[in-house]
């Protein structure tokens, strides 16, 4: 089978354990994450080829963060090494009605300081199917939102499908352009997209229409405006406590909006990588079952289960996923 | 008081801290368990004089094993020492739709390669008022079968109560010999046992012939079919998620069935081991309370009160099932 | 601004990790906690200056106490040092229906055994503006006791808001005089306690005396019996689970009956320390919003982020707190 | 064999991990220790036959010193339960040139506060060969003192060997007499003891009286004293740092100063217990080689290998003290 | 670079931490280890590629092995899955003159089960250079054996360089065959080989024929019975105590006796695989050097390194083992 | 008495637990250091009151880092808050021959991008004796240049004592001036300073001008450059391995060289701060003892202990180091 690539920013995860605040905690639990490799890295789980592209520092940590997704079977060959330092973000894990807080620390980081001519694409692309970005990675710096774009227009070149999580993230965007000024070349070459209401707002200055300001209305705009869009994709979360969601997955399919069941999320591990599992599981499903119904409801289950999950990523088996998929949500012991 | 002493494996048990998965744990939590064992430690907590009979390597695992059950005040006195091997099992701790995971490593352990004369019943008896064992240990091996049935025969004869929980296990009775052809001579000794439906099915082709197709017809047939056989009980768990269940007891005591209300068990520990406290319960109060009524009732209690605590058996006190016995199961601080 | 005093015993709280039982913990992990002192600490966090008074032993585990106050900015400086011992309680934390233990080993301490002369209230009430302290104090010992009665008549005298936890505790008061005996004379000090109608019944005789046999009732009372009393206070907890409580607040404000709504406390970590954290809400609340109706509101979300965390005082900011005061219990990540 | 029956307090202890001062440790670990238990239970790991008498509160704390020292196989079926609070020793282990330290927190204990009448000596030691107690003792409380005495005395009458530790504690003795008051009539009962110099002058006044102010002829008083005495133990401990000790053994036996090469104890791990693990090796000695040279040879191995494990027992196996004593002090690894 | 291949059974390690006894650990921390895998897992920390064989069950253990060594850039492309069960061996860590202590609980292991069919050799060996078993392999099982037997020779016709660890195991064996009878025809293939006089006289019967029975004759008749061999290794280990050795590296290469000075190794974190450690620099010094005196002199300071990092393999880039190889051995802070 | 204060930048450090080389830790402990807050925290805990000046960002972190300085009694009541982020160093603890490691993420931090005009030193020095810095200060920014010369020419005008730590870092001073351009007018306003024979040469050009190319010489031509300067430091580590140095301090007086005896360091738990221990020391030692040979012995003994201890700075009591001082390095357990 060939690959999924993904482009973008790992950071090391320093979070405190047992829902300690920083100002109790005396260690931190080291995990390592970003909304691309997060994707990746579940895909080569599931038994997927996948690999991951990005820059780290020449020191040990730069290393224990590519032995970390080696470790699950993700290709790291095509990191380039370079740069001052590996960009952190902290969390302290809530609980009930105590949200858990982030704290980034990711500025000057080796990827933001990545050059363009650093990634030889058409290299990279060589024997892959499929190419996945996020808002994040243009947001983060001038050569971060050019590498993407080389990226995507290659990628796109070469005839793989092309698919972004379009999420919006207003701390980032400090490097002198608006999203609005960058992301619609970017999008361009996508075939998918995740894209809520708020980022196709923010990013694109599409609103609803028409009288029910539905998200329908905004997918049919994003369609129109990018003619080779064919899927626009979204997660609805419901957000009962820290420790309880809800999530319902969708997506824009050109013709009708499909729709998962709500399924319900007690007793939240970490709840951080939901959504990046949620992709990985709609690019599984669209890979392996082509069939886009089925791949939202793959994606919902995979999301639910990474939320049992220490880590941002998502270390589940297809099977696992199935189950859930099926609708076994009776977490049974298995003997 | 006189003792119970119960016979069969006791593993020691690998878990993964935190509901951290098997790939990603870098430390395994050490306990021992068994069904039998987890039944005669319950009780000797509860102050009920008990003792347990198995097999255990001459070496310092096996020591270790000997000594977390003298912690409890279990006796060890009649273990035999010899063979290869401590039988092993790995447990990952589930949570929400997550279901807990167990691999089984016991093949060739010191208990299945015990020789049948290397236990004294007699002598193992003296001073005992019951004998339970379960329907894993003639499944380990035909020397452990053969030792089980000497067991429950000398226990009859000499006039102690008799309890089996009839469970059948698939991935054992790997020896040569189907369950219909060992369980029934070992039933014919019992007085008691816990049995399912499907048990019921497995192990002595017993199905209901009722139009509602009840659990009491399968208990009539039973007891027809063994006549030493005064009581048949179940529980019914309702599977919620791996974090959340409920529990109902049920005992027909050859007029009529009896059953519990359901307790709710939300937030669960470690849900490994909850039928053994149920058995526990339900002998403790067969011995002291002399009703069978507020047997299964103490069973259900104690039950959910193991759910809440780490390892295989159950670190409760009598009085602290007793006040879940009287419904109160608001966990109310004690100062 | 001026500052909160506090004065009582601090003790060192050691409780059992992760859920275990007294039977099984091979450690503790190590808190410090009081009733008086829980309340100023919580204080200090939300920026109030505050200073706690009380009696430790010249020992490392004194000063450790000391360093744990210093750290969240609660002033230790009218700290005296004496005495055999600091006094200690264990906890066992509990799940579900299994309840929290807790047992104390605070006797012959060396604030049980303070001298009334070490304390120069005058001084240490200098640049003040409230005094609180809880009914646990005189019951330690008469000299505690003393001492207690001429902080919060030198606290009246000199001005100062006083307030009081009048708790009742049965496990105290062995130095020989009855609550009602030493009560009654420190309450006349007070503009305003915090006292449940079992505590007012046991403290001063006083039971409803009307037909509904209400608090608003016994409010009446207390108010008509020591009239420098403005304000009584009290909390409704719901018990559902040693995991799940609902708390409410009331405050008797001589007029009526001023009540929150009912918060939910689901996926609790601490239960320890949720009044205290009510207290200090509601002082927080008197000081700054100088609004009875907001001061409890603050004072039920307070308490309710307090049993998010592990400990007996409450790390949460006041920005914290007014989330949830206003209805946020979502628990949303925050970026 | 007839067992070993010791008496005297366990206390808890709680100390830091990894060295941590009691400053910075945000947890403790759990062991439990008392010079006499120290020696029984070494004992019962040895496989002689142990028990051990002392008073425990009747709360899960007492239940868990009870359980740990079950857990290696020494009787507690003498123990009483009373009182009202399980003393406590807390350890900072130090290292290099840090001391470790010790806070003792004994004062008002179960053990201080029992009543002779609590125990029934002639049935206590109904198949016993030996009693051993400390100096510890009776310096607990008068009435500790006064049961000691009984135990002693009637250990000595149903022809016991009877042995002491007459260790000089200067932060006990609290309770009203000096130790020259009471400890020569417990003496006079043994008929070994390990007391060194400094000791006999602190506990009966004996100073050497020859121009070497020699060890021995503190021996040859103490046997002139005490017509019962048959042979005079001590240790000398080199304190080359923390984590760095030697250790030699010496016996007069009534003619001649036998005594042990010195041996080499670097890379401690807990020096705690080091005495009695000598001690319990003594009485090993004694009892199975019958040979008082080879006695303090096997002493001097255990309490070395005492040194390289945690708690206050010595966990090491005869055949593991044999190799130390056979001079192969290599640690090589055994496969 | 052509890569280095290995063969062999890896284990999981399961080892208590802080040196604490089998008795009282309550935990296991995981490691994975293997005298082959070893070698070629420290090679691939050195940079030279390597790929492993081995077999492992198909459940989630043998998928955490995998990951382990896929973590640190071994390949184990070429890992069969299969069989019953993953080998175990437990470690207790000793300190000082207590020595670390091994249980092996490796039979009826996947690996043992092979069988030899299973293995393609030409095309594992396709872009190798180097082979390398150890006298492990053929110990377990009849099948494992032949499989070396089948690999060493491919190996040797395809024209790789082939080495071996001849190291004799009393408690392995136990299949039917002598070692005598199994390992000269597989040495027959070897360019290389580690053996101590000890081994020479259990797999060969070769004795020293000199007067000094010295080493040297071993060697020469080794040489002379084995055409193709031309090197013969061996480490004489000084062992001062289980946490201070010496090492000396040895190697006959058909001339002369090569040696390296000794290393002083104190403060031991993990002894185990430090012979491998040896092998693993050997080989990287005749790679990279080409000069066998350099080659045992990085595989003394490669072994004292992994000497001081927990785990059987050593975490050790070439830079820092040429700074030991070069005199350097002063730890110096490096900011 | 009048204060100490310091003035530098606070990093937290991530430290691997128990000598985990980076590649393998799940973990990080947390720890906060920096070289001039170490001495001041050291001299608060040893009873001299102080206050460290530095600039932290308004988030948990920066909260965290207070904290942790004002648990110990260092005031922190002049810190500024502002900035992106806290500085970071990561540490891993080497053993024997393998060297600690650390690798620094410093850039951009709070403290580098301070503004001078942030500080009012003239406030800042109200009540104080004693004004110490560290070469590294200036070596960070060009506006911490310019803060800490206006804080050492401030000291200088209002009296105070000003003593700096010359250390030369060569991964700092990037920029733009090079410490010699900007050294000497920080050193002018000095009474003492530790400065090395590399320091010297690096920072003022100055190399031995004798024979014997003493230090001697050094500091005799360092107080002729600087005619307020009185007393030049230094200490002499001897690096046996990472876990056991030895350490002599120096100071020359303007008249003699004076020396401490060579204290040895074995069995070292955390070797950072050492320095900053020894500069605590000495300032102790010069305000209590007023007797600079004292002084430097007391520095080399408080330094010693410092390596006994997790974490930067020295958590001894005066006490403590009197005892090493006075030459008991015995590390006698204390009951």
């Amino acid at each position: 089978m060939k690959k999924v690539v993904t482009f973008g920013e790992i950071m090391m995860r320093l979070s405190t354990p047992n829902h300690a605040r920083f100002q109790q905690s005396t260690s931190f639990d080291i995990n390592f994450g970003g909304g691309e490799a997060n994707v990746s890295s579940s895909l080569a789980i599931m038994g997927i080829p996948a690999s991951h592209v990005t820059r780290f520092p020449d020191n040990d940590l730069g290393t224990a963060a590519i032995n970390t997704y080696r470790k699950y079977g993700l290709s790291m060959q095509d990191v380039v090494r370079g740069g001052e330092r590996l960009g952190i973000y902290y969390v302290e894990q809530g609980a009930a009605m105590r949200p858990s807080k982030v704290i980034y620390d990711r500025a000057n980081s080796s990827f933001a300081s990545l050059k363009p001519s650093e990634f030889n694409w058409e290299q990279i692309f060589e024997d892959a199917q499929w190419f996945h970005f996020t808002g994040i990675t243009p947001a983060i710096s001038a050569s971060a939102a050019q590498a993407c774009l080389e990226a995507a227009q290659t990628a796109s070149r070469l005839g793989l499908k092309v698919s972004a999580d379009v999420g919006y993230r207003s701390n980032l965007w400090k490097w002198g352009k608006k999203p609005s000024e960058i992301m619609p070349e970017l999008i361009e070459n996508c075939d998918m997209i995740i894209c809520s209401k708020g980022d196709a707002e923010d990013m694109f200055g599409i609103v609803p229409n028409d009288e029910k300001r539905s998200f329908k209305s905004v997918c049919q705009q994003l369609t129109d405006c990018f003619p080779k869009l064919k899927k626009v994709l979204s997660t609805k979360r419901g957000q009962i406590s820290a420790s309880h969601n809800t999530l319902v997955g969708k997506c824009w399919n050109g013709f009708e909006m499909l729709e998962t069941k709500q399924i319900n999320i007690p007793d939240i591990v970490d709840r951080i990588g939901g959504g990046d599992a949620f992709m990985a599981g709609f690019i599984y499903g669209e890979i392996i079952y082509q069939n886009t119904q089925k791949a939202i409801e793959f994606g919902v289950a995979a999301s639910a289960l990474k939320h049992t999950i220490e880590g941002d990523f998502n270390l589940s088996s297809v099977k696992e996923i199935e189950v859930v998929m099926n609708g076994d949500v009776s977490g049974k012991l298995r003997r």
